[in-house]
């Protein structure tokens, strides 16, 4: 059935600037597609008459509206996260990086090769971060192909869009979870990319990512193996993961010197270009160390960056520095980067990215900063850019398909009660709006003290996928 | 009535360990008082039938006990927030502190003369913090006597053990919000401390507290005053700021030379040990940009420092060094510092603190990071120190108080639903449990992920001053 929603529309018009729209109407068709926006209409019945006037889209339609204190915004892209992470989400004592893979994060992954345990964990994330409005999520797997397919499964029965990556990686890590060859590794990419692409044809929700883990755990001649692949497949993304911690990178110039890759850059982007892997459809995750001519190679080839300042200030990578990668012309997006980041929420990934930039300010770069309508820029339109879906999601325009979530805050009383608004909830979540806020204020709220109790309900491609009780 | 908890309970051994006791009880009596500890006591069977044989307390015994999933664990001490300032959390743009004061503080913390406003904002506060788990406040009201002893009363009312302190702030300020001299603003605040030690004589839930805004809001009469108020009235504990943002400092170096105020010591926590300000009474928030000296004669006075980490990244003050201060010898606690801070959750500053130190490290100090034990002591042990309670409440030992909270995580099953601990909710929080987890990885994503729907209830003194349905 076609859809009409009603009311109060918030998304980003540019890197700084919200779209408020209000008293407004989004008309979707019943493939999901926005066939009309239209600002400032009048009442509801005004424009209920005039879309049925028109007869837009065939037969009837279901309209949604916004009450006092809700508004519909686009959903959340989360641009790096390992599904296969997350029960060990705030798990990571004082550990950084490498120690962390080895003692907390490769017997985890290895151990989801059990479907069951797989589908108890790979059944939760996908619930947990559609709860808080995550209507896309770049997720890396396992090694394990079956598992990888599974996660797939769940996404396109849940209506998550998704990019899933089987995970390669053929050194380096202890032999119970590694990829024996190059060949082994690039045959089970097949694999699961034949699956992925058998199960959603168009893909349309689900979508097969080359997933190099990052350059320390994979050969040379598997990164220029999957380079070919991803030059033979020009619609499928890649992701993989750059300069995110010291030592990490100090590994990386000791394991690939240009002579083993043929590199004319003596770094680590430099290592992925020889190899076929830094393209306009590769998502780097942290990028928190990167040289200058690092990221100006990466802004040549139009590679994209997933800001994850939950995980970067958790393990204690480094504070990435988002404003000199955006004045350098890199696209970027959030990531909550589960488990090296402990939460779920993009939310918390923006609110974070705001933080962060803030202590890369205190450095002495007071543009640094990052406001809260650049933060929900990067939750939304950038992180669309960033997973090659900006033509579709992360704003709400004439020929987008409907990716949204209803928000709605809570509204204080006399006394110091809330009144909810969904259901009259007595406790409703940590917004508060006293009465006398702006809409910008309120926004500002939002960002600060949300959580998945503010998301309402969450639809993709005009299907409701989550919906608080 | 008495009340005997049993099942699990956490607390703070020392500043880096928890003590973990099971099937273990606690008995209250009807005052609110631990009269017995009892560890590893077996079945709550065997141990009711031995409380009752013991005839510990007179009358009947309501006992509460744990099931899978929960546990109880100390309240939390808030030692530093403006309750006025609620409504404005999330609200700070890319502001600083004394820009930040003028744009969004002072209008709000004015329009709290009106009874009708102050009743609205009091009254939320206060339910939004027990909700958090805290059992405990240092609030500043503003300078205005009638609502700052309307907080008290509600505090009263509410349950929740409160320092309550009128704003004394003389200079600086816009005229609308000042108070018009030193002697005025003496005479205002004996006001405030009497109706406070009238409607709760033993100083049992509200106390009063000497509150000179920060320096540069106070000439050196009205510190000196309020200094000679602290020593005629040596029960009273004394709140200010201190060396929050650079800007501040210089505007303090500014005001107050040494000749001045007679400073032996040409800082700004020389300024307040002049004025007879710096005891083992003071509370001194931020403490970020002290110099070795300064935190030296902080250390030597027994002042103690409410670290306030959601704030000082959110208006770019700085990153507090706690173990530097905690090395000195300077006991430490937590701040939610709203409206600087956006947070009403101690929890949430105890996550931030984990992170700033984090950042602090990434400069070069290792040691510097905050393991997940070590925030919760200063959430709860340090802060009750902060406040002077120490003897009262922060851990489960008998002849302290029964001030605590019963935190519930959620259970997984394994199609990815939750078995919520509270009725049986479909989503119920952020704290996603496998059931493979050690108790130690258990506190550590109640920590990182836990919000105010794991804190089931909350007692004061006994009473049950929150509960979520």
């Amino acid at each position: 059935m076609a859809q009409l929603f009603y009311g109060s529309f918030i998304y980003s018009k540019s890197l700084d600037e919200l779209e408020y729209l209000h008293d407004a109407a989004i008309l979707v068709d019943n493939s999901g597609k926005i066939v009309a926006v239209e600002k400032e209409c009048g009442t509801k019945e005004k424009v209920v008459e005039k879309f049925v006037n028109q007869k837009l889209v065939p037969g009837d339609v279901k309209v949604h509206e916004t009450v006092e204190g809700q508004f519909f915004f686009p959903g959340f892209i989360d641009t790096h996260l390992h599904a296969s992470q997350y029960p060990n989400v705030g798990i990571f004592g004082k550990s950084t990086l490498l120690d962390w893979l080895n003692t907390y994060t490769f017997p985890l992954e290895a151990s989801l090769a059990d479907p069951v345990k797989a589908r108890k964990v790979y059944g939760r994330v996908i619930r947990k971060t559609l709860s808080h409005g995550t209507t896309c999520a770049a997720y890396y797997a396992t090694i394990d192909v079956a598992s990888t397919n599974l996660l797939a499964d769940l996404c396109l029965a849940a209506g998550q869009r998704a990019l899933v990556g089987r995970v390669c990686m053929d050194q380096l890590s202890p032999a119970y979870y590694r990829d024996e060859t190059p060949e082994a590794a690039l045959a089970s990419t097949r694999e699961s990319i034949a699956y992925i692409q058998k199960i959603d044809p168009g893909m349309e929700i689900v979508r097969p990512v080359i997933t190099p883990r990052f350059a320390p755990s994979c050969s040379a001649p598997l990164m220029k193996g999957l380079g070919k692949l991803a030059a033979e497949m020009p619609t499928l993304p890649i992701q993989t993961h750059i300069s995110e911690n010291k030592n990490e990178i100090a590994l990386v110039r000791e394991l690939f010197p240009p002579s083993s890759t043929g590199a004319k850059q003596d770094s680590y982007a430099g290592v992925y270009d020889a190899c076929g892997l830094l393209t306009d459809r590769t998502i780097l995750a942290h990028a928190v160390h990167l040289s200058e001519d690092e990221a100006d190679l990466i802004a040549s080839r139009k590679a994209k960056v997933s800001h994850c300042p939950c995980s970067n200030s958790a393990i204690t990578s480094g504070a990435a520095r988002v404003r000199w990668l955006l004045e350098k012309g890199v696209t970027c997006g959030l990531g909550t980067d589960m488990s090296g980041g402990y939460s779920p929420s993009v939310l918390e990934a923006a609110r974070l990215a705001a933080l962060v930039s803030r202590h890369v300010a205190m450095g002495g770069d007071e543009r640094a900063k990052l406001s809260v309508e650049e933060v929900l820029y990067l939750a939304t339109k950038g992180g669309a850019e960033v997973v090659g879906l900006e033509a579709k999601v992360g704003a709400f325009e004439a020929g987008m398909e409907w990716d949204a979530q209803l928000i709605g805050l809570g509204i204080v009383d006399s006394e110091g009660g809330v009144t909810g608004v969904s259901g009259g909830l007595e406790e409703d979540g940590n917004v508060d709006v006293f009465g006398w806020e702006s809409w910008q204020d309120q926004v500002a709220k939002w960002v600060y003290n949300g959580d998945d109790r503010n998301t309402k309900k969450v639809w993709v491609r005009g299907r409701l996928v989550h919906e608080r009780k």
